[in-house]
């Protein structure tokens, strides 16, 4: 068993870095909220992030944002400074493609292993240890960081080199966030035409329209059970966290010129449902804005 | 084994007629280009569709659009006229809910049943006997119905009462059209960030990007075989047949005051790319419009 | 001073009418709603549309859709029966160019001249004489009309043959839904960057940004007086007429095969927010829904 | 007359400092390519930026991207270090008003006075003295520069504090890209409809879709006179510029959580029309886009 450092247990990191400690993993944590810390039992709590990090050969982050990535990592005060270069740095964050590469440059300035692994899951895969992983890594990097990932996730795609685990996670939100608001206007154009929603999701699901949202994550109230849906679209994947991936998807088009028509109008949608109040509800909840009525 | 009908026998109907003549049925085609008729070895050519439908038991229609249906049936020349009130007329043409319904409702005024059954599959499905029937009917209707549907088509979904059928098929379209572009869209700008189109598609194929697209037609030249993007995009199902399909979504949302903005978008990317020259491509011959790069 | 038979006197028709009236013309009115043909004081009520048009060498009508004068004109008892081939008929409805190019040429089929003379200028402008008129019609016939159309409007446009007064008006009309929407997103994203709506606005107003909307209809509320923003949104063009309109544009785009991709973003976006419960607020209100903040 | 140093002579730089030059003033220029400064006859050529700007009470800079300017003024090198604290800096560089921000408040802590001041009008403009700026400053500020602002411009707004500028250009442009596609959308439909394009372009002027375009840009080839699109769309404003600038209200909208539907769909009508092959054309040749036909 190994030393870890896991730095930024929050909501997600949180229950990764627990089923760490519950593999047998010396896990060292930081978090700058310090009761956040508490919620890792079994872990060691570092009053700094560099003497969490200090000795341990796998340094893991789960952060919001690209700046705290940067922040952590870069500059004079940052954590590269303190971590051994044998160690691997595995960051687990959603942030651009682009910060993603320029830290991981930082990192190999100074012989230090470094590889991007963006989960999907959300916060019940985290603590079932259920998590996908997509990973931008050189082969032998992530070699050596599997055992640790099966620990935290279900599924591990090597996606491509550094910042390919970004570029991956990227592209697959922006279809999950098309497909959803796609989805749901089709549910909804055909119950205004007079269909069931539960005959019509189980006809497009077996058809060509089917798709991981009939399957797993039916929006319409009523027709599966165990999803947000089912719950007053509680709980799930946050409107404004898809508000945020998608927002690295048009980061991404603009920077490479790529056209993303239906990425953009979906991002729209997504923000215009928050701005109506519902940021904090499950993404699914977007049917209720594409559906709304007031008689 | 049965007298039937068949109104309509070009490139659907033909296929789907000559099964029927393979079953041992009694065949009576008629249509208005005679050597479409000719293309049905071993069914009967009738000079007229009323001589056709003369005490058959059934009558199947297959046309390309809504005033064809119309025209067909209605009026003081209509088919209706002439067909038998103990007859089940099953109209296999995609068209507009509305003008479906219509339709069947002149049908019942003079005691007639009919059912709507619009397919998915294409020209290959309808050879092979595998095509998809979205069925509007009253149940004991499709009960008479389905051993004629099961020699031309392999799932048989009843979506509801007449225009039923209609109204899954396009809202079922309308999302095989944005998750197509969407699929080509996400696939576009991974590889603009350095991904390979094979690797992202196995990835979001197994993650909540999943879909139809993904598993049975990618549209990246080179990932899948035997898809129209394997063979330049020859086959398939054609780019104005997806427009035509995503037309009577924009009308059905129009009459019912729905919102499907991705819909819409949808429409007007293959539109534009229809008039960019590739209306007769396969419709995942999209993705040359999406990503088109001049350098 | 001539006889005139006004078919369709509510909201629209009923003022211009009266402007008739007042002008000296002898016009004889009709409704299928009795109680509105009261409202044109000093015309003659008809029991019959029939009644109204006997002997008459001008006919107008001004009815809400395309069903509307189809069913008023055509067929075995439609009015074209019983109007004088040396009459001259003004459709000042808004409707399909499709439809009505049909109603003008079954017209023509009887010798009877028929125009089609949309107007823009809403209830104030009816009431004022000020209305814009856009016409589909033969140089001779618009000669004909021009006097009476100048008693009720300022502004004769000649956009070409019959049915191009419509196309003209679907075509302004999906520019304005555009140029509204498109105004609203450029004020909200300007005051959410910490610009004043009004600074903001008179920039525009003067530069490439330029346009009708920021000149005469300002839709952020204290900005320009006069305007239904300054007034809650009451009067003016109602969401849901303009709704009807990018309808129109749409069905001539599908028939078209053109590319609207904007036209049918403004559109949903109109139908979203008639769907939010504003329906019957004057069109500049979907400044409510992009701009929409709960906090 | 006063000494000025312009930083930044290329395709408008070049004619800005020409008519300060023009104007009397003591200009010093650099650029990093050394022929641009020759462009500038008249100017001192400095060998650095820092020698330009030594003693100096005016500094001008006109960079191409938000990046450019950063490195610029920022950092331990940065330009700022070698201005007087009683100089005016104007940045004229169209960026996005965060990074505007950002070098302002770095001039303001060592007391230096800064302002945006991002111009339109073009290369046309800029030779012709006759830009239009919109300024983001104190009111002192901006007194003190009108003089110099007059001589290279024609239209000086005052949109607001700091940044304010780059807000206001932002909004203006993307109401433009909006209204320019939208325009194209109109015509093209119209046109599809038979109507003229001149014709249908002198109504809409006319009436509530007037707008800029119409006004003074004309879309379609040989509807107006001294356009672009009367001359294959050479000269004017480039689609990859528009693209620029409609990527900074993407940014600007992102930050604040805006909706701007209408503004990222004609984003990628511009990005599109750019992979098509069109970047370097006036914008004014997204119609090819729009209304392209192959028949």
């Amino acid at each position: 068993m190994a030393k870890v450092a896991f730095i930024g247990v929050g909501n997600m990191g949180a229950p990764m870095a627990r089923n760490l400690v519950k593999a047998g993993h010396e896990v060292h944590v930081f978090d700058i909220v310090a009761t956040n810390m508490q919620s890792v039992q079994g872990a060691h709590m570092a009053e700094q992030a560099q003497f969490a990090v200090a000795g341990a050969p796998f340094v893991i982050s789960m952060l919001p944002e690209s700046r705290h990535v940067q922040s952590l990592y870069l500059g004079e005060k940052g954590l590269l400074a303190h971590i051994a270069p044998t160690a691997l740095v595995i960051d687990c964050s959603t942030i651009s493609a682009q910060a993603s590469r320029e830290v991981a440059h930082a990192a190999a300035d100074r012989g230090i292993a470094m590889m991007d692994a963006p989960v999907s899951g959300g916060t019940n895969g985290a603590a079932a240890g259920t998590l996908t992983f997509m990973v931008g890594a050189q082969e032998e990097h992530l070699a050596r960081a599997r055992p640790l990932l099966e620990q935290m996730g279900k599924n591990i795609f090597h996606a491509g080199a550094p910042g390919a685990g970004q570029a991956a996670k990227l592209a697959n939100n922006m279809l999950l966030g098309i497909m959803m608001a796609g989805t749901c206007e089709a549910l909804a154009l055909g119950v205004a035409n007079g269909l069931d929603p539960k005959v019509l999701s189980d006809i497009m699901k077996q058809s060509s329209g089917g798709n991981w949202v009939l399957e797993r994550y039916n929006p319409w109230p009523g027709v599966a059970q165990g999803v947000p849906a089912a719950n007053h679209y509680a709980g799930g994947f946050g409107v404004d966290l898809m508000l945020k991936d998608l927002g690295l998807a048009t980061e991404a088009a603009m920077a490479s010129k790529s056209v993303t028509t239906l990425g953009e109008v979906a991002r729209n949608l997504f923000a215009l449902h928050s701005r109506l109040g519902h940021g904090k509800l499950d993404f699914s909840s977007i049917l209720k804005t594409i559906q709304n009525h007031t008689d």
